[in-house]
Order: C-alpha cells, then structure tokens, then sequence
C-alpha cells in the first residue's frame, strides 16, 4: 500500500502517524506509555497503538500499511529493542510490537530523530552533523558519512554524560559533571529553584535571565557554557560541519544560539566552530524517522530523499 | 613490481621503508624534516629521500616501486597535502612528493598509524576504536565502521585538545585545560620540573613516580585522571569497543595502564570502560600504514590484509 505507521516511544508518551510514500503526515494525538506498569503493558500497550493507527490507516487509505517503522529508547538493533532502563523492557523482537504480520524495523529514538534530520531536515545538505535534541535530558545522534553512529554496542551519543566539570555537581546517572546535570531543560529549572528559592520552568528561567534576573543569569550562563565546553570538545574530537539543536531548549531562538555561538568559538583556538542551527523537524523529528524506518520494512529505502519539512509539518 | 615506498613525515624526522606485497619490510634510518629551512625545502627533501628509497628498492628487487604512500601532518586529503601548522606547507599535490611518475597517496600521520592498527594491528579485530598515541603531543585516529574518520575539514581526532579542567592550566594551543597540557610526554616533563625543580623526562617521572617521589607521583596522577575523563567522555560519545594507546607512554606498560583502566571505569557509572590495549605496531605504525597507502596508489587495495605484526617487524 501506500503508507507506512511510524511511531515514536518515549518514557511518558508515544507519538503516532501515518506518512504515505509521497511524505503526507496524519499525526495522531499522542498515547501514554504507562512505563509504570511494567515491560509486557508497555509492548502491548505499543502494539495495541500500532493497530490503532493501523485502523485509521485502513480506513484512510483502503488497506494495509506497507511497514511499521518505531523509534524507542536504549539499546536497539533494527529488529530487536535489546535493553532501555526506562522502560525496563529485554530482548523484545521487532514483531512483538506489530499485529498482524506487517514487516516492522526499530530504531534509536535520539538517532532517529537524526536520521530524519539527516534525510529531509537541517542536516540534510551535510553528512557529518551532530543532533543534539536538549530536553528533559541530554543526548545526541552522532552523524557519520550520512548515518547515525551508535557505536559498538549502541551506548553512542551520550554526549549528555560526558565530563565538562570533573569536580564539579554530582549527576543522578551517578557520574560527576555531566553536561546533563547543567543544561537539560530540568536541570536548569532544578538550578534555579535551587537558587532562587522559586520554581520555574527551564523557558521561564530563559526568559527571567534576558530580563536580569540575577539567580536566572547565573544558572543559564553555566548552562550554556557547559554546552560550549561540550560541543567544542566533540568538534576537536569529530570535526562536524554543523550542530544541529532540538528539544524544547533547541526552540529558545537567538537567546540561545547567539551566546553559544560566542562561548563556543572562545572556546576553541585553531579551529572555526561548526555552523548552530535550530532543528527543522522540532518534536516531529523522532516519529519522521519512524516513517523512513517503516519504509526501509517495507523494502523502499530511498522512500523520503524527496520529503522536505515544508510538506511534512506543514499541516500542523 | 613487487614492493611500495613508505614515508612517515613527522615535524623533526621522517622515517622511511620499503614494504612488499606480501609485507616484508626494510626500514631505513630516518632524515631529518628541516622544516626550519621552510615548506618548499621540506617538498625537496622528501622528494629526495623517496628517490633515494627508490633506489634501494631498485638494487634489491630489481624495478620501481608499485606506488608511494606519505603520511603526513596537519589537513590532507589522498592527492594533497592542504595545510600543515607544523612544516608551513600549503596545497602541495601528492605527486611533488614523488619524483618520475609512480602513483603516490598521502595520509594523516595519525589516522594513517590507526589505519595500519586497524588492518593488521592492534584493532585487527574490531571496527570501531581509537587509536590513541600519546607522545610529544596527543592526537588520536577515530576509527569508525573499519576506516580512520577525519570529519568534515580533516580537523578530526584532535582529543589532545579536547577540554579536561575547562578552569586549567592554558596549553600552548591557546585554550584552556586541554588533555595535551596535562598527560603527554612533554607536559609530563614539564609539570614535573615546574614542581620539583629537577629535570627529567616523561619515562623518568614514571620511575620516579612508581618509586614514591611525591612530585612525580603528583604529576604522574593527574596525567592519568586526565586521561581517563577524556577516554570517559569518549566512550560516552563513541561506544568503541577498544582504546589502543601507543607512543613514548604508551609502551610504559602495566603502570600506566592499571591505574588508567581503574581511573576510567571510575568515571562510567552506566557503562562499561572499552578494553585498553598498547599498540601493536609502535614507532612504526606511521610508516606501515603509509606502506598501505602505496599499495593503494598500486590500485592494489587488498595488499595488507593478510600482514601481522610478527611478519612486518620481527626482524628489526
């Protein structure tokens, strides 16, 4: 048939759709994930979603989807979901997750989001990118001659934990100094109260800084520092032509790309930094890439060379 | 014919050799660089050693070389060596190296060392790892799905400068803390001095270290914690599956390496450290990948797959 169900698992919410071969997109609202009762729900729960979507698919379009492409969190190979603490689930086959006997393929959430962002988003005129989606935490899709790296045993892109003050704040992954604990969206907020006395989302704490909040300057400038002692490291280490920003923080605009633009380039003394650029594919960016994934099940993976985001996002 | 000629072009020396199909090798003693004299004598002296390898290879096998490989410092692609910091050069195509007309290849020094780590060394038996010299200074070889990455410029594998204490001594690169300032051999030698008032050499400070001088085991320990938060970071960001450390210190053996797979394991609190394996090939790592870069300028590709570092250098 003519379209694919792609689908998006996180720890508290999976995002679905239906994307045809020519890259028309039918979100659908999103479905918790319910980790709390437990690995078995959470595969039922996705594959009770997947014939959902399947349903709407059928009725839409007048038969079966073509693939079923799902990005999820830990360690993943194309046809199995090996390990996520998250969510807490081992060894589970790509068919498990799909009625039916419609071909499936897995993928890494964050390197699925690259993936699109690769193919049809900001990185798609670069082979060699990072994507770093900043959210509740941090982690990246290391870009490599065009494909998402996960490294040898798909650990790659936890750019997140890496070391940018070896003395400095204890992380809770229970390493020191994680670019995670200064400049995810919840470490910012946690960064603040903790300062200031008062809550505040991490947009809020962003805001409150651009209008001189004394305790909200001081949290957000580290935050940003750290993200500069972080990716101009991964440039000496990698030398990528372009870093892409996504997640929540990604959408804060100049307030953000200016100063690191700044701090990053102090940071690094023979070499140009790579371009900033905010993600194309937004919170889109993960359950697009289920889409290609879904084509590659399908047996057509040069399905989306030709999608741009215009077209994808623009019915939103 | 029969054999390649095989040069790697370091800042003071170049080391030279003559290797056959099947992976015998002559060494010869190594020129002098001069690059003091400037780029454009540095081109002749090479031009001139190469010849005079060609020489040798003539009287011992009777023809000329198949091709020439070159690794060489700074920016490079196969046919031209774009920038070099250290020797002051400027887009100098491969064949100036060469004189008549055999087909030469040139190559990063370092990702040409990790490249002959990965086809017959150290890394044989795995795609994915670093190669990680540490001498004079540090640079590494990002060996990724079997072939050594440079990124987008060739600016890739430059760990020595990745951040370590952003707060830290300056390093002579102009930034801050970098790894290079605390744990290569010269900085080893260095920081001892500064510390203790008595000179010594990096070889000399781990002895003194081992031996419980309070200076030399000072410097000696924050060599090896600076080390081990890098290779932490890296793990993190590139999952590999094996560090493969060579160089001066890297042949250091058991006193470098214990503390070192004990400080990095302390750093990953979710997964596993890589195996940490000194280099195979040495000091002749450069000249043996560059050997393969002759053989590729051979049209020969496959020549180097069936070579062990017994064969190549067991009669030196």
């Amino acid at each position: 048939m003519n379209y694919v169900v792609a689908l998006d698992v996180g720890g508290t919410s999976m995002k679905g759709g239906l994307v045809t071969r020519s890259g028309e997109v039918t979100p659908f609202a999103g479905h918790p994930t319910e980790r709390e009762r437990g690995p078995a729900a959470v595969v039922a729960a996705i594959r009770a979603y997947v014939g959902e979507l399947a349903g709407h698919g059928r009725a839409r379009y007048g038969g079966e989807p073509s693939g079923v492409g799902l990005a999820v969190p830990g360690i993943v190979t194309s046809s199995m979901a090996v390990y996520s603490a998250n969510i807490g689930w081992r060894d589970v086959p790509a068919e498990e997750f799909v009625p039916g006997d419609v071909p499936a393929r897995l993928g890494h959430d964050v390197r699925t989001g690259g993936l699109a962002e690769s193919v049809f988003g900001a990185g798609r005129d670069t082979a060699d990118f990072l994507f770093l989606p900043i959210g509740t935490g941090i982690a990246g899709a290391v870009v490599v001659r065009g494909e998402p790296y996960g490294g040898v045993h798909g650990w790659g892109g936890e750019i997140g934990h890496t070391t940018v003050w070896p003395s400095g704040e204890p992380c809770a992954c229970g390493q020191i100094g994680c670019l995670e604990t200064y400049a995810s969206a919840s470490a910012v907020s946690r960064r603040y109260e903790r300062r200031s006395g008062r809550a505040a989302t991490a947009k809020e704490v962003v805001t409150l800084a651009a209008s001189g909040d004394p305790a909200a300057r001081e949290v957000f400038d580290e935050a940003i520092e750290a993200l500069a002692i972080s990716l101009g490291s991964y440039t000496l280490l990698l030398d990528p032509s372009l870093i892409v920003i996504g997640g929540g923080l990604g959408e804060a605009g100049a307030v953000l790309f200016d100063p690191l633009r700044e701090r990053l380039a102090a940071r690094l003394a023979f070499c140009e930094p790579p371009e900033l650029r905010p993600s194309a594919l937004g919170v889109h960016a993960g359950m697009l890439g289920a889409a290609l994934l879904g084509w590659q099940a399908a047996g057509e993976p040069g399905v989306g060379a030709d999608w741009t985001p215009e077209r994808l996002l623009g019915a939103h």
